[in-house]
């Protein structure tokens, strides 16, 4: 019998409707992980009314009045406690969780802008998210899990490597590399539902049955492989390996 | 002597600083087309307050008040006249222009959020931008073109075929391919300018001039290849080529 730790797992959601398949989605989890003894934290960015627009709202500070320089203004912020508290608090609850997952639907093939947006204002730099040489396996947020939990409108062969819309691992590469291993979590093979509209109720349970699993399983889940900080050379370029052999990057 | 056709060009410009670089970009942009004797349009999002969260505000009409599913509020709102004027008057625009030009600073491997929220909003479903067999090659907007004009604060090692950060060609995957090409327009490649802040005030004059002699050969400027529509099996899987060779997907 295995025995699970306790996680603290923060959910990040982004949907406008409550009754959709990603709000199923996020009440499965969160029902899952608390029945089994964890803790979880939820921001709902539409419930939330969260605004995405990321610039001078973000700070309570002011470094340069005539010319907004974003990371200037971070890093500024960052050394006088001067994040707005809507994205302090949003801070503090990834500083406080194990795992973190972004639930949410592809949208033109990414993020919808409230997510984005939630990364592009709560992922300052400075230090306290980033910046001053801690980034990927060196980052602040290095010994927590990430994972993307999303439904996508069209079928799966679409997504797959010669698919028509382009192979998922690429499309999510921003996210996935840029954002989450970036700021040094351990990526999580992402969790996708195809077409949720197009399955039938029976197939829906079944589904969120499979992401039952998957969340209770967080902390042993499949985790995506990347290159580290010691693998580049002095211009950030991937060294040869000793065989000669070439380290894929998606 | 080559003879410029007038273009209708129509720029939409995200970035909260109006000294930023970027400012300066769609400044030169603007005043070498014009003086060319070609027509500008500006959207400038953090201008305009554009408001990038997407949900029942598109609409001015409701197909179903008591369940929000986006794609099917957006058929409905093409049959019936019912986007919001700001959605509307943005939609117009792009029908009105020969070249769309996105001009913005690399966030988070990605679109700013103001500008996600653009495409999010007004690259609508149900056969106003997109839908009903209407995609790709055989795309709302076939015939004109669409290019990303961007700053990165990077080197541009760092984003090379083997760079730390990943391919550029990659990460603009999801823009270049997953919203201008699958909107119908050819895409032209990226025009790009690495850390104009550490860049001596030469330099990015030079860097402007150069953007300027791109734009005024966005007519016959290089476009990225990619496969059509006849080029998939009825799963929307790639086929094999005559030769067996793979085609590139990125």
């Amino acid at each position: 019998m295995t025995v699970i730790r306790a996680m603290r797992v923060f959910i990040v959601h982004a949907h406008p409707e409550a009754k959709s398949f990603s709000g199923a989605m996020t009440r499965t989890a969160t029902e899952a992980l608390r029945a089994a003894g964890n803790e979880v934290v939820i921001s709902d960015l539409y419930a939330m009314g969260f605004n995405p627009v990321s610039d001078r709202r973000n700070f309570t500070t002011v470094r340069d009045p005539a010319y907004f320089r974003q990371q200037a203004e971070e890093a500024h912020a960052a050394s006088h406690d001067g994040f707005a508290t809507e994205l302090q608090q949003e801070m503090d609850k990834l500083f406080w969780c194990d795992v973190l997952i972004l639930q949410f639907p592809l949208w033109w093939f990414g993020l919808p802008a409230i997510l984005k947006g939630w990364v592009d204002r709560v992922f300052a730099s400075g230090g306290r998210t980033y910046g001053g040489g801690k980034w990927y396996d060196r980052g602040v947020f290095v010994g927590k899990r990430a994972m993307c939990a999303l439904t996508i409108g069209g079928p799966e062969s679409m997504y797959s490597e010669r698919g028509l819309n382009g192979a998922l691992s690429t499309i999510l590469f921003p996210i996935n590399h840029g954002m989450l291993y970036f700021t040094g979590f351990t990526v999580i093979e992402p969790f996708v539902v195809h077409a949720p509209v197009r399955k039938t109720d029976e197939e829906r349970a079944a589904e969120l049955g499979r992401y039952r699993e998957r969340v209770l399983g967080l902390a042993t889940a499949a985790t995506i492989s990347y290159p580290k900080l010691a693998d580049y050379d002095e211009r950030y370029v991937l060294r040869a390996t000793p065989e000669g052999k070439t380290v894929s990057k998606s």
